[in-house]
Formats: structure tokens, sequence, C-alpha cells
């Protein structure tokens, strides 16, 4: 099996009540890459990076045998960089800053050997991208796609293009319900379901994760954390821990996705633990495995 | 064992997207205690009525095989009116009417052999009636109680001196937020448990429920309706379903509780999906049991 990755990869600015994180990496294909790394190594990584991007960022990337062969370095330009302030309840956050830069003009170009992953996850990035990343691959046994409501608005009919070729679609709720134009999740999940992607997985933070896979729903609860330092990539991490997991057992039956939905919960509750990707850097397998297991203990019940 | 409720009855007029309904059977009293009674029989009632509270109304709490003879019958004033509006989405509402009528001077009197009742269960009223009523009671073996944003503020020191009296507090996330002055579930919760409550209860809609028993945490999913109706009771009939299923088996361990939590969540259910009490008149043991199961379904999940 061999999994490859398409996003963005960024430097961020980033600002919660609980403080300030200037200038770490951040990027949609990071998080999902350094998650997915927990499960299946190497991750093949495409994106792009100006010359700004630290080079101790890159020997971590390394470290994590993500496989950057797919990176685009442009010297002379710069990486694009995003500047976001949450609110006090950590709900909603204001951008203040989104200097495309490097990333403005993107073309992904899926080196030779990348084109025949089996695993394909394509993170938050301008769906036209997305379809170009899709027209260079070889029959991937699995594509998951990640969007933004900023995607829905403004590029609406590649989106659609993009849902008919995946086949896991992640979102959030406030996604879900604009792409669908219905308040009710369970009938929005429905809707978007007839528009392409079997699978669906709602994303809810503080309430958890839905994922339909055909006509079955399961309800993922989420880790009770009673500190939320920084929820940025929370969402692709919970991505990249979700098809990391597929991809490392080859298993795409719906107890498997299931439990792959778990997984990226584990990984995305590590994530907003601390800023950036302080507390991803060096889980161990027994953490991860240890709050699967916590996971577990939240749902359970028995009858009579 | 024997189980007492008190609270409110009334008449409710209701708007939502999809009808409206008008005076019918309402009140926190009489959504708990047709939920309980498809666990325990006779449940006794406590509450005040007027004159033009539905004759019809009355044979059929009789026919629940729920105990009146501590209803008290204003046969010249009037019924508790509430004439409400929910908003689009369901998950927000208007009051446009609030009478409260017989209410207003409401004074619970809880007959001799009631006080001897094994649970209890305060629906959502005034703070200083429910400590009037557990000055009344002797030594119930669990007390639940309920309350709402209204109480919060305008009562407090009534609401503080009841949360230090009950064994669980069943309250919605706003609630919660508002109670603690914490915007994080977790934290709100342990602020809470401090104030008095061993055990405390956080409804949160479509979200499901979180149970949070001294140290452990149980979080119940919401069952995927497609279709709301009317949200009305849907948190009593949880709090009825609940207190019904522990006073029923009289097994007060946490396992017993999740299960109690899940049946709460059955009943409330199908509360919402019809107006006022419509769907939960004529509930079979085979519904109830057979939607305890989809709710097992919804969150189970095995390890590798």
């Amino acid at each position: 099996m061999s999994l490859l990755v398409v996003g963005s990869l960024a430097l961020d600015t980033i600002e919660t009540p609980f403080g300030k994180a200037e200038r770490a990496l951040g990027g949609s294909a990071t998080y999902i890459s350094v998650a997915a790394s927990y499960f299946i190594q190497p991750v093949r990584l495409v994106g792009v990076v100006g010359g700004d991007f630290p080079k101790e960022d890159i020997e971590f990337l390394k470290e994590k045998e993500i496989d950057i062969e797919g990176l685009q370095v442009k010297e002379d330009e710069k990486t694009f960089f995003w500047h976001g302030k949450y609110n006090f309840d950590l709900n909603s956050r204001e951008s203040i800053t989104t200097d495309l830069n490097v990333f403005a003009d993107f073309d992904p170009v899926i080196p030779g050997q990348f084109r025949k992953s089996t695993y394909l996850c394509l993170g938050n990035i301008n769906p036209e991208l997305q379809l170009k990343v899709l027209k260079q691959v070889e029959k991937p046994r699995l594509v998951v796609a990640d969007t933004m409501n900023f995607w829905i608005e403004g590029k609406h009919e590649a989106l659609m293009e993009v849902m008919k070729k995946i086949d896991v679609f992640i979102i959030n709720d406030s996604e879900a319900r604009e792409i669908s134009g219905e308040a009710n999740l369970i009938k929005a999940a429905k809707k978007i379901q007839e528009m392409g992607p079997k699978i669906l997985i709602i994303k809810k933070g503080e309430h958890g994760a839905l994922l339909f896979c055909e006509n079955d729903l399961f309800a993922a609860p989420a880790y009770p954390l009673e500190s939320i330092y920084d929820p940025t990539g929370a969402g692709d991490t919970f991505a990249g821990g979700f098809i990391g997991c597929l991809a490392k057992t080859e298993d795409l039956s719906y107890e498997n996705m299931k439990r792959a939905v778990i997984y990226g919960s584990t990984v995305a509750s590590f994530t907003v633990e601390s800023f950036s990707l302080d507390r991803i850097k060096d889980l161990t397998a027994f953490e991860i495995k240890d709050r699967f297991n916590e996971f577990k203990q939240l749902s359970v019940f028995t009858s009579a």
C-alpha cells in the first residue's frame, strides 16, 4: 500500500485565548502527512513552499519518513502565510491575513512513481487543483477529500466535479449544511451522498464526528479535553489518521472505517492540545493506542 | 420502588416550520410522567391545573397509570399557558406568550403516602418550589432535577441550594455554560459537580448527551432523525425515561446509569417526531427496546 497526500504547506500565525504562535509550521498537507505517518511510512507528499520555508521543517518532515520528492520549493517566492485569531470559545475564528504567495499559482505535479499510489488524500485546496491531481493518478483504491466554506462558495462547480470522483468526503457540520442547504445533518448527509461520495464524514468539533457509510451511520464521540490550546489542524489530522489507518490495514469494511474514524479522532485530539504540530511531532504508538482505548470507554454500554 | 414527579402541567401553543399545535397538552411534569410510565407504574404526579384543563387529558394521564392524587385542580383559574415559536433549524425558540395563571402561586403539597417515594424527579419549575418539595419528602434514594436559563438568572441562590440536595442534575449545554461560566463543557461539568450533584447530564440535542458520573464520562449519541417536528418536551421525556429506567431496575451503578441515559434518549427521540405528546401517547415496549438497540449500533466499534 502507498499513500499520497496533496495539499498546502503553510506558515501560520495563530492567536488563541491561551497564547500566540508566530510563523509556525502549518498547512493541510503538513498536518495530514504527519498524522498519517503514525500509521504508514513513507507518506508521499505533494505541495509547494517558498524559499523562506524553514530548513528544519523540511528536516522534520523527512524524519517522519515523509517522501518530499513531490514538494516544489520556489526559492524566490514566499510560503503560503495565514494569520488567524480564534474567539474565546475556540468555535469560530477570524482570518486576519491570508497571503497565498507561492500557492497562488500552484500547479500540482505528481511524480511518476507517486501516480500509482493506492490511497490518495486531497487536503483542503482549490477544488480545481484537486481535479488536476485526480487526472494524474491511476485508479487509487480509495480517495479521501476535504474542503472548506471558501471553496463551497467560490468554486462550487469544480467542487461538485470533485465530489463525483472521490470515495470519502470529510467536512464539518457547517460546511455540510452549506453544501446541502439542509439544517438537519441527517438530511444534509443524504443529499451530499447523492452528489457523489458514498462515504461522508461530518466533523462536529467538541461533539465528535458522524460517519455515513452508504446507509449506515456511526457516531464517534469527542475526546473530553478540558483545555484546547489551538484547534488549527484538527480536521486535517483527523483525515490523516483516518486514511493512514485504512492504508495500513488495507481493510475498507464498514467495521474498519469506524475504527479509522476513531484513530482520526485520536490524532486530532492530540493536535489541539498544543500550538501548531507541537503535540503530534513525537507521538508514540502507545499514546495513540491508549487514547484509542479511552475513546472506546467513552461510548460503550451494555444491554440489561 | 416508587417514583414521584413534581413539575408543571401546561397547555402549549407551538409553532414550528412544520406546523402548529394549539393549546396542546404540555408541561414538564406531564412529559416526565408519561415517559416514566413506560418503565414504572404508577407514577406519582404533583402539580396544578385550572378549570380549563381538558377532562380528556386527565383521563389520558389516568390511562397511563399516573396517580394524580397530588394534582391540584383550581376550577376558577386557568392552566399555565405557553406559546412558543421555533426557528427554522429548531435549535432556538422564542416565547411569544407565557401566562403562569394557576402556576403563579403554586404551592406543591406532597400527599402523605407520596412522601416516602424512593425516586423523585423535580421537573423544571422555580427552584424555590423544588426546595419546598425536597423539605416534604423522606430521604428518597435518588433525586433528579432539571432547570432552565430563566431560573439560572432569576433564582440563582435557590438553584444553588437545590443543587446541594440532589443526586442527578439534568441540563442542556447552554445552561451548563451559563451556570459554570465556562465555555468548555468538560470544565463546566467539573465546576457544576463541585456545586453539589455528583452526577450531571448535559443534553446536547442533535449531538446527544454527556453523562458525568463522579470521574467517569459517558457520551451518548443522538438518534438520527431526518425530521424533527417539535422539540418541546424532549428534555423532560429524557429525564422521565432516565429516572423511570433507574426506578424500575433499582440499580444505581454507573453501568445502569449509562443504560438509563440511552433509555432517556430513546423516549426523547420519539417525543420530537410529532407535536405535543402525540408520538409518546401509545409507545409499545417493543418500539422502545428496538430503538434502544438501534442506539447501540450507532456507537459500537471494535478494536483491530
